[in-house]
């Protein structure tokens, strides 16, 4: 029963289809089927859209009306029709079909139901994912991230910055080591890459301007729908450059992605229920030290030195206004290659919020060899672990800042999903599973 | 010594200050240095150029010239000055400086020589890769590096393919155990991605056209100049096509990047000494049995269903001229998911070379459940242990086709070097060492 595709090709997306085209090519799937005796018809769901297809007795050739009645609900089809108005049709088109092919077929019991009208937990979701990255909701989802990560390349690109790809498969963790997944390499310990953190630093003396997107792993300890063990990063990193002159890439970066969003996913933001909001930057740059006043003012106490919780972030994101930055957190709160301020308490670090998430982490870093091999004891690393790395802060190493952002919790922010296993799992994902 | 970066930030790049400029701020590197006595110079150099500071008693500020005798080779500088014409200075320009701040200091004893004027092997520029990756050659590797890649996600996104990032961290491999990494995932065994071949499969389902590109991992046996144990893969899946198709897709992304490294990488071509050309498609695409036919007469035998050795394809390459497609190789040379032709002896397969080196290896997929399940057992794998991607095969699978391309190897070929390690390896990798 399955047929060859032979030489037939899709002419045009669903979506793409106007009364005037005539003659079409459509590949697909059915999505919904009636059948009213003398008029059958199915709809022909593809990435961009949906269309029906229509059989009509005496209109339609006769065998192409039998084999509408080996169709079912997801089976794969090409069609070669006319198009036609029809008011009564979704959309007021309608194809009438000359040709038929059956490329696939499908199981009669399906784990889930693309069109969405039987609900199904995330669990079942994730289970089917071949199928529920079917659903318009889903599609829509990696859509806007295909064009987040696409925006942020062509901002990053125009700015001089160069893209780089550094080891996934790492000698040492950059961000303690509770997080760490252990790996086996010949006859070598390895780690794989929590953050190309201590690569980009030193790379800032050779390309001067870097940048990288790529997956990062964290054995995150606790299920959590914020965080997930294997995640899209974007890192910058910046020579001759300090925290503030980070602060305004990204923050040009960031609206530069959510313009191009806007402007290139209309349709997805419409399906998804989306009413994005484009704020103008600068942003909101606030210490930490008036961000525990402003919080003290509504009662809401935090000792100097201890970190501001989740909820204490949401009611500043109120009062301040979605993004924003937080900025010069004490020294203690931070990684040992981040400077502090003049009086060494504070450090020149700032985290950058939307949609009450924390999205970036950034500051200026160490470049002097000895201040950075001091500020490895302070924070109870052993320098030793770290002399490959040191020794390049012997050869020139330039005053750099960067940040690092979490793709995936852009995403999140920007389509407005609470899971971010939404916008990154795919089928057969190990990743979505955390102890 | 160590100067604060202040407020002084950059205003050209070396390679862009012309004599009309006046007033200009550099960041840079010292490259070389020269005292005449009363006139003094130092050659500023930063990621796009070189450029002379020329400190002159009498004209330049008396502390200025002091400040010379503290500068080495490699310390980090911020300089403003003024832009003089002068025949004697290379490019017929230099700085007369106002300002120079010292950023950071340099060991005296380096362990290699940037100006590339003393010779260093492999290695050792490999364990002083910092460093190394400031060489003019270096640093214009990895410039082409990254309009390749550039260049091949415009081409693609143009084209309606949408980038995935498929998970790293796997359950089973797709490519055989033998270079299989495999890692501790909590409490379940799981693998580093060889590729993301299952992943890419399944999505056609979803997203129709998808590419990604990103890190893959394979354990290579052993220690040769175009394998490392983990590289930068483009991989590629189209719905609704066949071999050809994918081919079209892949010979006209290869041009499409080639035109842009030539247009937008003169000065690093020139810098490798690279007269790129840039040949126009269709290549040749030879059959398998052709090959065979070809090699025979020029003496090479090679039974049917035996790989084609490297030295074969060189004398090949040679014959059929850059680049070129083998098509149509036995069925059993190819793994599991490949569609077989009619004839079931031989498979919707194909190879890409250039430069002398396999690229590309993509073909037709099997898309009908029961045909995958059986190609499974012939090719000797537990269907079982991929239960999870052949139920994907019941729900609507697309017929499509796809290929995998090395994407640190056509940078290779681009560049014309002979070790890998030159185009992707970054400082204090491990990835460089295999047994």
């Amino acid at each position: 029963m399955i047929e060859d595709i032979g030489k037939l090709r899709r002419t045009k997306w669903s979506s793409e289809v106007k009364a005037s085209d005539k003659k079409v090519v459509l590949m697909g799937w059915v999505h919904e089927m009636r059948d009213l005796g003398g008029v059958k018809f199915f709809s022909l769901r593809d990435r961009e859209g949906k269309i029906q297809v229509t059989f009509k007795k005496g209109v339609t050739d006769a065998k192409l009306v039998e084999k509408f009645k080996l169709l079912g609900k997801e089976f794969v089809v090409g069609v070669r029709g006319e198009v036609k108005a029809n008011k009564m049709a979704p959309g007021g088109l309608e194809v009438m079909p000359s040709e038929v092919l059956i490329l696939n077929t499908s199981d009669q019991q399906l784990p889930l139901d693309v069109t969405g009208k039987v609900p199904a937990e995330l669990d079942t979701r994730l289970n089917a994912r071949a199928i529920d990255l079917r659903r318009a909701e889903a599609l829509a989802i990696f859509k806007v991230r295909d064009v987040v990560f696409t925006a942020i390349r062509e901002f990053l690109e125009k700015e001089g910055f160069m893209e780089v790809q550094t080891s996934k498969i790492v000698k040492s963790g950059a961000e303690g080591g509770a997080t760490l997944f252990p790996i086996s390499y010949f006859e070598h310990e390895a780690f794989l890459s929590q953050s190309p953190q201590l690569y980009k630093e030193v790379l800032t003396s050779c390309f001067d301007k870097v940048y990288e997107i790529g997956a990062l792993f964290r054995a995150e300890p606790s299920d959590t729908v914020r965080h997930i063990s294997e995640f899209t990063g974007v890192d910058l990193e910046m020579a001759f450059a300090d925290e503030n002159d980070v602060m305004d890439v990204l923050e040009n970066m960031f609206y530069y992605t959510l313009v191009q969003v806007k402007k290139r996913c209309k349709k997805e933001l419409e399906v998804l229920g989306r009413d994005l909001k484009v704020p103008k930057p600068p942003y909101k740059r606030v210490t930490y030290d008036d961000a525990l006043k402003m919080l003290a003012k509504v009662g809401r106490k935090i000792p100097w030195g201890e970190d501001i919780d989740r909820d204490s972030e949401r009611v500043l994101g109120e009062k301040i206004k979605d993004p924003f930055f937080i900025t010069y957190y004490p020294s203690k709160m931070k990684p040992f290659y981040i400077m502090p301020c003049e009086d060494d308490k504070k450090s020149r670090s700032f985290d950058f919020d939307y949609g009450n998430m924390e999205l970036v982490s950034g500051g200026m870093r160490h470049h002097e060899k000895a201040r950075l091999i001091k500020s490895l004891k302070d924070h109870g690393q052993d320098p030793g672990a770290f002399k490959e790395h040191t020794a390049a802060f012997g050869w020139g190493m330039p005053p750099h800042a960067g940040w690092g952002l979490g793709g995936d919790r852009l995403v999140m922010a920007i389509v407005g999903v609470k899971n971010v296993r939404e916008c990154i799992t795919f089928p057969r994902d190990l990743k979505r599973l955390t102890p």
